[in-house]
């Protein structure tokens, strides 16, 4: 985890892809979003969707997984150079979350974050606020999911 | 579910509530967001959040299975009254979403939907468009998160 000092607007990071395959839309569905085209193949097939769709809540739970995994890989290599690893906030939320195209059973969506602002706090003068557009891509390129996100990101030196 | 003739600005539904248990916040977070904070108990006290924390992702998936069994009962409701029921579309997405304060474990969390605004679709003239503003309130009275959701709503007399 990066330094608000170390964050500059324009950086991206990929952070990996996830295959959503028909077992795990279900069984998502199941618990969080019972509706008949994320259970079953044939009702998505006769929806909008035109076949098995993943609930949007689960992409957006990939997404998070995802980035948490990239978060705490970032960690481990900084604190093996011996560096000083920044604790981030708690997000207060995020806007404009977008589920632009369906994720169906079977696609492969690419994750990647990049960072759009970064401002200092003003009430809070040893944290920054940094807006991430989170995206995911399908296997054809097309831009399925976004949503830009806000994090408290420590400052360097906000101690001294 | 109710046609587009049938919603108005203010109207307002409780959809249920829902108890995060120790078990089930860890059991969503080691699948989605495994965050320390989310994962133990004594990570949790020691963080800003001053205990063992739902996911965000775990507090909106809860919502949206509240939602999706409110939506459900209305239709078998409408059904048994001999009603044509009404086929939503898909969520195109949502905005302003905000995580206000910590889900604990042990919290019930009481969730509701209020329509803040209709309008009809210029594209779309058999949709209509319904913002609404989908809430949880903690044992407390604690307003802990807010999201303000898009839906296309089948107008009844679409095909005539």
């Amino acid at each position: 985890m990066r330094f608000f000092e170390d964050i500059e607007v324009g950086q991206r990071r990929e952070v990996g892809s996830f295959t959503f395959t028909a077992d795990g839309i279900k069984k998502f569905a199941k618990q969080f979003d019972p509706q008949r085209f994320h259970l079953d193949e044939e009702e998505g097939r006769k929806s909008l969707f035109g076949g098995l769709a993943a609930s949007g809540w689960h992409v957006g739970s990939v997404c998070m997984k995802l980035l948490v995994a990239d978060n705490q890989l970032q960690a481990k290599e900084a604190a093996a150079r011996g560096e000083e690893i920044a604790v981030w906030g708690p997000s207060p939320g995020f806007r404009e979350l977008r589920w632009i195209k369906p994720v169906l059973a079977g696609d492969t969506i690419s994750f990647a974050s990049e960072v759009e602002t970064r401002r200092s706090s003003e009430k809070r003068p040893e944290w920054g606020i940094v807006q991430a557009r989170n995206t995911g891509t399908n296997q054809r390129g097309e831009l399925v999911y976004s949503l830009l996100a806000t994090a408290f990101v420590p400052r360097r030196n906000a101690g001294s």
